[in-house]
């Protein structure tokens, strides 16, 4: 068996704390090859929900799933030039089968753009074939030089959307929906807050014209991109010959979209909302809602009966694991702590002589003693709140520790302090590059929706009047 | 607007009529690579069913969703002999990355027993950890020389499930119990009915002890192995040293089993229930089980309130696509077809003058006038008659088709007019392989349940007498 091994305080070393947090949550194992994940159920399991619920809501917005080639030959992806440049130095690279050597290199994708304008080339005719609207679920390899896990591996889980419209306002507006989409997404779902914007042409997608970003902010202050929406506008369409019949019988190239949020978003959860006791998962992506815990369960019969009845009960509506080992009280709190579990119900003896139970939040760590039928009604409410309290406090911290700059100087001091800031900027890629290397900041996106001090101000670099204010952090 | 090309008569050229459904029932597109699939709407739409009818059938057998990396260090996989003499000359091999050459040799996963492996050594120390019962969805290539879509083709899609037990017994326990598992949902949900049996030594998994299979008769008489689980007894963990303290305080070596299917189901449903307009998709799997066809809908508007209206009454039960445009009802209604949607409604003028609309199933092509505020119960009902249909059909061909010999000649004779023969067989490897070169067929299984004409006989190749009769085809 097991022992749970301590983790790191966040205060002292969030790093070390993150990786503990992985590798105790029953979240992660590393892979034989350096830089690769597994994928243990507890991670694995949000991921299935994270996919259940955002298909849901792709629905609505007409999205189809389909899966398409994990390779990729070399002459297809050379045709983009842009986006082979983006891609090319962590392109994993096939050469041989077996011992023979292939006559063409083949690439793993790194992601699909080239493949679905493939597909799109053969599949539409006419206007009437528009919009498509294809989405897919699938790994793809990046060889990554520094790597952690869920932030960033060689091999990730992902979802990529691929769209084409008959018209660019059409394609446009689809690709500020799906973002608005994925917002919401965290917000409902993971409890994580974040900040919707357009990122830099230095910082934008490789092909593409505009590229849209949701960004969280981690309990060290460091930013997270969680999630990303393109605007390619006829970019592929013309490389690679995406054309359809539009009303007047002419031949135009198609407009298109991509976007993607991939399990990256397990490392926004992990640092939006863990603690020193580890990972706390919101409860509406959580693979186990409720731990019901048998404290000596063995030598007692009505133990054994009210936790099995409770969770017959509950597992209608929640999901529920029951812990009927013969371990120790004080190792089944702390196993189902360490793995995130939103709530625990405590069945034991010398409640059960009151006809009650106890129950633990995992937020709050706050404890409630009530009758054994009053569980399910509270335990309702309870997962409610949890969700509640973790976006607030999440919502708190991001609005605490956002601050607008207007000068060099107060940038620089605010970065150290790993604030996201917000500040003036041209956003010319040379002084970008100079930010970067001299604070360790990065632009996170040019806002959509933000209350500025002023409507233009200067430039923090080079003073010339802006009214393009920027959000600039630290990243993962 | 692409047109509806026309479908090769089955009876003409199978393999051609095999070809045509899968390029016009919005099933597949080729990849760019040969060899490889793209998964369109319909098809990707099934094998999603499949996922998650499946995902609730495992539950029942304890099992956890796992995910493990795409990647094998060459080091790691060749630690199993048999296991990589089996897989070596199919394995795309990873020797750069963007122009560096990389120190070791990486596979891409042609199976998943050695990452489990590894996971498995390092996840285990006692008997209390046991049993592990993880399963994993995922892509694997295998460098196949000959190619057709979701029989063979060098990227595929399936479920992996890996179990580590403490004793022999439970883990052969298991290992049948996925079998059946299996039988039991291709007939369910597929309307498939198989047989259940054992692989000779010869055509056993690389590495098992004893494999056992669903073997599914397709409607031109060849074998489809449908699904397989392997009891791995300690092959693996003593190779990799997966072992656990036991009860005694002991070190010893954990029980494996292995069991998958893969997108062959695709296939399988294609060539067991399709016919000359296309696939027909078993109600339970389809993506969506009923068309509604608006007839001259734009040039009327109670044929937009009806459909409408009975749109959004369907949906709350069945899964339910609306045609609105503006297309003729004959292309309509062969779009529906050729895509293999169960059932039709049809609400034109002319019935609703009546009150009335047309149900036409996919099977029977019967067409069934009906009240409107009839069309629920009923439709109810025909999704129920569909599939029975169509497993019973299939069932009756499975039997028609299987003949007992015992002799070479009356073999040869019955696997030529493409039978499934039941014949007894001594299960040497080399007379295997004769028989292999003589008739085409290989060995499918030893069936562990079947009328047996007498309790031994002789051997149709080496006559000496054995109570063994295993089960010949031709085979995809």
């Amino acid at each position: 068996m097991k022992e749970l091994d301590k983790i790191t305080p966040l205060e002292k070393d969030f790093s070390k704390w993150y990786t503990d947090v992985v590798k105790q949550g029953n979240l992660i194992a590393y892979g034989p090859l350096k830089g690769t994940l597994v994928f243990k159920p507890n991670a694995y399991g949000i991921w299935e929900i994270i996919q259940k619920e955002l298909n849901e809501y792709f629905k609505e917005y007409g999205v189809q799933n389909v899966y398409l080639p994990l390779l990729i030959p070399e002459r297809l992806f050379n045709k983009e030039k842009e986006h082979i440049e983006g891609f090319n130095p962590e392109l994993a690279t096939i050469t041989k089968v077996g011992d023979a050597d292939l006559d063409e290199k083949v690439f793993i994708r790194p992601t699909s753009e080239v493949l679905f304008a493939d597909l799109f080339k053969n599949s539409i005719e006419s206007y009437k074939d528009l919009p498509i609207i294809y989405n897919q679920w699938a790994n793809v390899v990046r060889w990554e030089k520094t790597t952690n896990p869920f932030l960033r591996s060689r091999e990730f889980l992902w979802q990529e959307g691929h769209t084409c419209h008959n018209n660019a306002m059409e394609a446009r507006q689809y690709t500020r929906s799906m973002i608005s989409l994925y917002a919401k997404f965290m917000k409902n779902f993971l409890a994580i807050p974040v900040i919707i914007g357009k990122k830099t042409p230095k910082e934008k997608f490789a092909g593409a014209c505009t590229t849209y970003t949701v960004e969280a902010m981690m309990k060290d202050g460091r930013a997270l991109q969680s999630g990303t929406s393109h605007y390619l506008a006829q970019n592929f369409s013309k490389t690679f010959d995406i054309s359809f019949k539009n009303e007047n019988n002419d031949r135009e190239f198609v407009y298109q979209t991509s976007w993607g949020v991939s399990t990256r978003l397990l490392g926004a959860i992990i640092m939006t909302h863990g603690d020193n006791r580890g990972i706390i998962i919101p409860p509406r992506v959580a693979p186990v809602q409720i731990d019901i815990l048998e404290l000596f369960g063995n030598k007692n019969e009505k133990v054994k009966k009210v936790a099995n009845d409770l969770k017959k009960q509950l597992s209608r509506t929640f999901r529920v694991r029951l812990d009927d080992t013969d371990k120790n009280p004080g190792f089944k709190a702390s196993n189902s702590e360490i793995q995130g579990t939103p709530l625990r119900i405590e069945v034991g003896p010398r409640d059960l002589e009151n006809n009650q139970v106890t129950i633990v939040r995992r937020d709050t760590l706050e404890k409630i003693v009530l009758p054994v039928d009053k569980v399910k009604q509270t335990v309702k409410q309870l997962l409610v709140d949890i969700h509640n309290n973790l976006y607030m406090q999440a919502k708190y911290r991001l609005n605490e520790n956002t601050v607008v700059v207007l000068n060099y100087d107060e940038f620089k001091n605010q970065i150290k302090q790993q604030k996201f800031v917000l500040a003036p900027f041209c956003c010319h890629d040379e002084q970008e590059e100079l930010i970067k290397e001299q604070t360790g900041a990065t632009t996170r996106c040019i806002p959509k929706t933000v209350i500025k001090p002023t409507k233009n101000a200067p430039c923090i670099t080079c003073n010339r009047v802006t009214k393009r204010f920027v959000v600039f952090a630290r990243a993962y």
